[in-house]
């Protein structure tokens, strides 16, 4: 087995497609800090596997994820020898370290579809919102619900959900911490589609990573990093961008193997 | 009474929420030059008002708000004795002043929750979309009508609306000044809920109200910093500033105290 | 005929409105150089005329606009003469003038809106997010077709779309290529209404387009110039940047005219 | 006189030009916390006075000015009831009003000439690098001295600085605290030119003064707002920003004077 | 003759060079609609001819640019029977269709240096530091003189030269209109060096010119285009860009030229 | 010894200071692949290492550093089984490695100086210009040699060296790749100051380097945190961040001990 995790499972038995499940069902998939060390290790792993082409991240058993652990955010904010500023430069660097897992997500050069199954709480959410796209079953559903802790959320959901969904609704779930249940979420565009439970959830999430890595993989690669580069600039910065990228990257191996597969009537077929 | 405004109702009986209502309903609300200084004095003032904890605007009357009342807009726009760029100079000036008593909505560190029946014209949508949230009535209609004065509508509409809906509807209200009803702005996420009437809108306006009002205050007001903030920074920002904030915020009372009362049994009881 | 293009049709017959439509129905109007330059060429001519205030682009035949031709792709990237850096660097500089030809209805300064029936697929889709608003018929359908021909796409669409729909989904769209039913093309705010066909679409964006053209011209031109840079810039840059245009252009012989028009109860006339 | 301050010299009596000095010798300028009230309000009063346009900032006695007064810091720093993030959010928030107070200076729209004999030091460079420009007697020296006081410079020394000088240099000081000498300062830019003695400043800075006051106030006015957009946008944005900037304020009754006294001869007369 | 222009004088007789110069020393090259419209076109030519490596640009005669000339200006603001806001829109249309002929400069792919001669005042400074470096003889001066024009400086002066001098010193320059010398231009860096006389700056710039003419032209267009991208981002963003620009362009036969000639121990020669 | 390296030479002795040199002499400490892995590690290291609280970067025998070892650039561009798109993808990757080296100096969150003698070239300038502050003997000459080598820099001078010294010298260097010796390096900024000679140099940089590390750590850090941020942002967001930095960290330990070692007349002593 490639990769071996305590809190993970990682399942590459599919060609192409590493499914990963947050693997502590009896914590309901809350995370401790081994947890989030997993989290970020195995997306930098996947971004340079080439066997790997799309990744799916769900949960073992009822939930996606439940958040935080609570004996970690007690451990990140309990007093200690260390008082005042330094205290505080030390909090930081934590949270930073939290976020930086977070963002291996988005970092890792392969499309990543949540499959979200139960409830997806928290840094759950933090989480999913840095997925590329966002799959659920009618039981599944989404709270940011730092503000039951007195915390601001400072994972990635207030800055990454306001491009998924209307910032008018954000601000409500951000303070009011309320669940939004599968039907809302859909309908709001928090989760592309909803299907009736996880089979049926994890069939059809299948066969979307499956399209996906029929594709060219470099185009994939390509498209994952323009979408993120996109994102953060004015539109007339990335149309610059993707032209520089195109210049470098257009001219490929696929490219040819997508006329030469058109020209014999077959499927194209590409290296990673 | 606390706070005695002549274009304002504000009751602050109900604990830690402000309710405050355009109180013009004979001119449907419209804002002349006193109403836009008492909107902006009453946000700077609700902002440092540790008694307060959310606010809900809403409009006397049929109306939200009309927009700009006409003879304001004449008076701004009339000749005088200065002319061309020294004129223009001023108007500019005058604009600004009152894009400043719009933005005071977002500057206040409470979140601003308009609850909209009736009309809610030109600048009068200005102002809601200021607000963190919308909610209305069935009778509610949205417009942007500055386009039937000859105008580029300049008071953030332009700017906020297109966060909150899709761009694509966002120019079609701008360049028709179509009437945008409440069923259709639940749909596009313009509001994020409507009511049957304004009786049913103002209980559920209040029921959020209470919810938010429960929650840790300090969190509150960094989520709605950190939500202003990252709105207008690259994700990248967003994570960084939310870091450095949460350093300096995290540690507090009311973080103590959700442990204490999750232990007990009870629910948190926070200060401002 | 003012306008005479070989592969546009170009109606200019309805009084201040011009109908441009993509005119190689053949080949499902796919875009080959001539079809680039020619698009270019009439957006920025319609920018300077003064006798049109909206434009509509549409296809003839059944399709909107079946993307790059791929002559032109094969073209574009075949092998010469010159490789490595030298090839990379010519070859970025067709992509920069291809997106030039789509910016340029961006850069009109009148409002464009597309009418969409049967495909919209790779360039098309580009080129329909460049457009103010898009409308469509039931039997249109929508696709980011890049993706299969191993190309990241690179005219538009992935820095445009997002700003239209939900980023969850145009992440979708992008990895897999899927195609986007009208249906669905509405509900998730692609188009902001589907017509049941290709007669009912062109009436009721021609009654759009009058409702439009009867506006200030100057006030339409200045709302989608504040429209294009809000979108690219923050909240407050916005309105800092509003303030100034208005106080450039809003004292206007359009204002007069609407004071004028509204005293003596009639509809307002405005020059261009 | 108009102008009455505790803390502040105000000296009008020269026509357009405004002589501000920190006025407690005794404590070398310090700033206590009405000090900063003070400065706050006259630059937001001159900034709105038609009778002046330029402005000039010096210090009675030996000194530009010393800094923070002790006290003030001690006060600000001393821990209290409220303890953790609270205090910390209140922390920031004192520290907000104090920056508002040196930016009151730059957003004065009048240029504002530092006159800077014996210490600058902390604040006082804070204060020295939001004016406009910097001239010097040879006595003066300059010292980013926060790092002493165990802080890092928060009031505007570490943003504005780098525009004036080479980082390099500035890294040196704000990691040593190390005095500059006027000779040094003028080499390296941070001053603009260095005057023998302070009665030789004070006449060369007033002939700076009377010089700019002579020039057309609304196109000083438009200068600076334009310099200090520049500073902060990309080429392109500052661009077209002085575009639509110079389309509301270019034709102006100054620009026909200019025109008109050339033809006759004579020098312009401007109003303000 | 490769290059005939009214206005300018254009030699390409050296090998990958061209010298352009202004052309009106009867009228100390001041600038009216043609200058300006040839200064746009030659460089938009110049960009693309492969022949050319590198730009010189200097002035006919004693000056090497007196600004823009005053029947232009006259035209630019005179009064017409359109007026208020419809006029100023024309206005800033004029204003970038100027800015856009400077910024000509900037995007033409080869390193332009201006050698400066007498006289380079206004639009001829606007001109100046929109080139890449900046050499002058004695007798040179420099002067921004929009301000007794009763301007705001609009053609790329307040937004280029800020990064070549102290900020400081440009509000000393745009508020006063002073001629700054030729020594101080050089000790301040506004010019990279100050030669005795025109003919030493003359021989001594086309050394300079020869030298990168030399270069790997690919190299240098690529590295002009990094400068101008850096200038206007952050660190971060300039180094992203610049890895994916080399992905593009690194690879080439320039790089294999410089191999094979160290090798062989001669000098490289390069296509363009 | 706490820090053992093939190609770097690492002296903690001094208290606080890290020393550290590049330690190829025989190869003008020319970076191989080994090199820019150990650079990186070095920095990442002492960023953590609570003993160090500044580090001085210099070179074993002549030179600083003399770039990029050609056998590293060599395996970098050579072809192989992968061409084109795929090929290009990896070079990039390549280049961004390099580039996180570099930028690990600069995120190192010790101040880092730079003591430069002999050549400063190519790479060797890339990584000086990411130090916080650069000191020179008088041998020392720098040089953007990339150019010679058919490339465009890219690993870092672009992007810093503009904040460092004018625009204007940066462009004539990177065009030309000439040699600036020490002298006019101080003279520009280039460089703070230059000494006579190596030991010159290393006693007075030693000295700076004693006095940093004698101020309050915590507030060091900030510092470097603040002018990194500062760099790369408006003012405004600059001021801003300082603010919500300070709050985090102003109350502090080191704070405390400054007031009481002021009130008892001995120095400050701080913990890391």
């Amino acid at each position: 087995m490639k990769y071996a995790y305590k809190t993970l499972r990682v399942n590459t038995e599919t060609p192409y497609i590493a499914s990963i499940s947050f693997n502590r069902p009896e914590k309901a998939n809350a995370l401790h800090m081994e947890a989030w060390e997993e989290l970020k290790e195995i997306f930098i792993n996947l971004s340079e596997d080439d066997a790997i082409r799309v990744v799916i991240l769900s949960g073992e058993g009822k939930h996606f994820c439940s958040g935080i652990d609570l004996s970690l955010l007690q451990e990140l904010t309990q007093s200690s020898s260390i008082q005042g500023g330094h205290q505080n430069e030390l909090l930081r660097k934590k949270i930073v370290a939290l976020q930086t897992a977070v963002t291996s997500i988005e970092n890792c050069n392969k499309p990543v579809i949540a499959a979200i199954s139960g409830g997806c709480i928290g840094a759950g959410l933090d989480i999913a919102t840095a997925c590329d796209m966002r799959y659920a079953s009618e039981d599944a559903y989404f709270s940011i619900r730092e503000i039951d802790m007195g915390m601001v959320a400072d994972l990635g959901t207030l800055q990454r959900l306001p491009k998924i969904i209307s910032e008018g609704l954000v601000r409500e779930l951000a303070y009011t911490g309320r669940n939004v249940p599968a039907e809302e979420a859909e309908k709001t565009g928090l989760v592309n589609k909803v299907y009736s439970d996880k089979d049926e959830l994890t069939t059809a999430v299948h066969s979307i990573a499956k399209a996906i890595a029929e594709k060219s993989p470099l185009a994939i690669r390509g498209t994952k990093h323009i979408l993120n580069y996109s994102r953060d600039h004015s539109v007339a910065d990335g149309l610059n961008y993707v032209a520089t990228w195109n210049a470098a990257t257009l001219l490929s191996a696929d490219l040819k193997e997508i006329f030469v597969s058109k020209q014999k009537g077959r499927s194209p077929k590409f290296n990673s």
